[in-house]
């Protein structure tokens, strides 16, 4: 297994940082390694809002659903769908635009998880740790108003970068032959597949290092979906000229 | 520049491949590289579909709108968004389990992107190359019929993998201040960059060693942006349980 492979399967989100900041000419390394990574038709179709102000970055902790390493890390940015930029450019150019596809929200959001991608994988390779923050979409609207976010831009996710002050264990994954199909999709392994996972994550989660419980991946994920999870992303999507037509 | 950075940072799409094989044990430490990448709530919502099979593989490259390499490459796969494993699991474990919102829809395309980028990272890191085919996206109701997709999956975006036989050169970015934003959005000075992106586009476009043309990237958007870009996509997701609550 080469250095690349090793360093990829070694990941962990990071939660708790150092007070020591990243270099800005590294941090700028980082951004352009996410620059670099695959962009549908090259419409590169993200923004990435660098929060530095402590008062938004305390105020977006809390939005977020009361994640304090948002104010605490090194660096916190915001991933931002924009489908603003490339079709006003194509306007000016002259042409007569068609927003709000739903194609254009997939394009978007793939574009912008592709770049945050490379961005986590520049920082782990220079020992800079990092999680990404989902509960960005708890309250978008607000985070939107917050950071000025104009129609056809949507906040996607955040992410905390910074020097790991904590070793957590790498977390298992569910087991290839379980997400690597051949040929068809089919399921037939799958509870079992499941269950034999669900083994593993009790021992997991039973013998980590910190937050240790007795629970099981399955379990984990009951109060995901008995809920209506986030109702406002369509509405709030819909409004910021995601139309999903 | 570490060795990481500088890979990532010499990223481009292969669409021309040698018939050398991917030996099968780096091809799978490829895909453990993938399933290490964060995800949401550990959900891991995603499926991946290996075409071996050199019907389906020819089948696809037709129903992505002609990409030959889909057949040529030594190894297709086909990233599906899995919203069903994980619900079936909670639902196996008893929660009475809400599916189609839309946030699930964002979740799955973000952790199947999140997982494909890993991989890409992975396979150029031993020298091999990919291209994304977006275009699987092309005729997704299609797709979904040839390789068995049930409710709740659906195919994000294909990836070829194998040794390059063709050395294109990178592909430039927009500069950086374009797309990275302190504190707020604010794109006053985003009309000057384009113009200036642009230039450095006509330039690469007129150097670059394959067909060459006389463009910029502004006027290469316009198509993609006048015309309905994949107008079945919302039926398309509605049908296949990802209804967009």
């Amino acid at each position: 297994m080469n250095p690349v492979i090793e360093q990829l399967r070694s990941h962990r989100s990071i939660r708790k940082f150092t007070d020591r900041q990243i270099p800005r000419d590294l941090f700028e390394a980082f951004i352009r390694a996410g620059q670099a990574a695959a962009t549908s038709s090259h419409v590169q179709a993200y923004s990435i809002i660098h929060v530095v102000t402590p008062e938004n970055r305390a105020i977006l902790a809390e939005l977020a659903g009361g994640q304090p390493y948002i104010a605490d890390s090194s660096d916190f940015l915001v991933f931002c769908a924009d489908m603003k930029r490339s079709t006003d450019a194509a306007e000016r150019a002259g042409a007569d635009v068609v927003r709000g596809m739903t194609e254009h929200l997939l394009v978007a959001s793939v574009d912008t998880a592709l770049m945050a991608q490379n961005i986590a994988v520049a920082a782990e390779s220079e020992g800079v740790g990092l999680c990404y923050i989902g509960g960005i979409r708890n309250n978008p609207a607000e985070v939107s108003k917050l950071l000025r976010l104009p129609d056809h831009v949507y906040p996607v996710f955040g992410m905390c970068l910074g020097y790991p002050d904590q070793q957590p264990e790498v977390k298992p994954r569910l087991p290839l032959e379980s997400i690597l199909k051949t040929d068809y999709y089919q399921d037939t392994d799958d509870a079992a597949q499941v269950d034999a996972f669900d083994s593993e994550m009790r021992r997991y989660y039973q013998q980590r290092t910190g937050s240790n419980k007795d629970t099981t991946w399955s379990e984990q994920l009951k109060p995901l979906f008995t809920t209506k999870v986030r109702p406002h992303m369509r509405t709030f999507l819909q409004d910021r000229g995601f139309e999903m037509k």
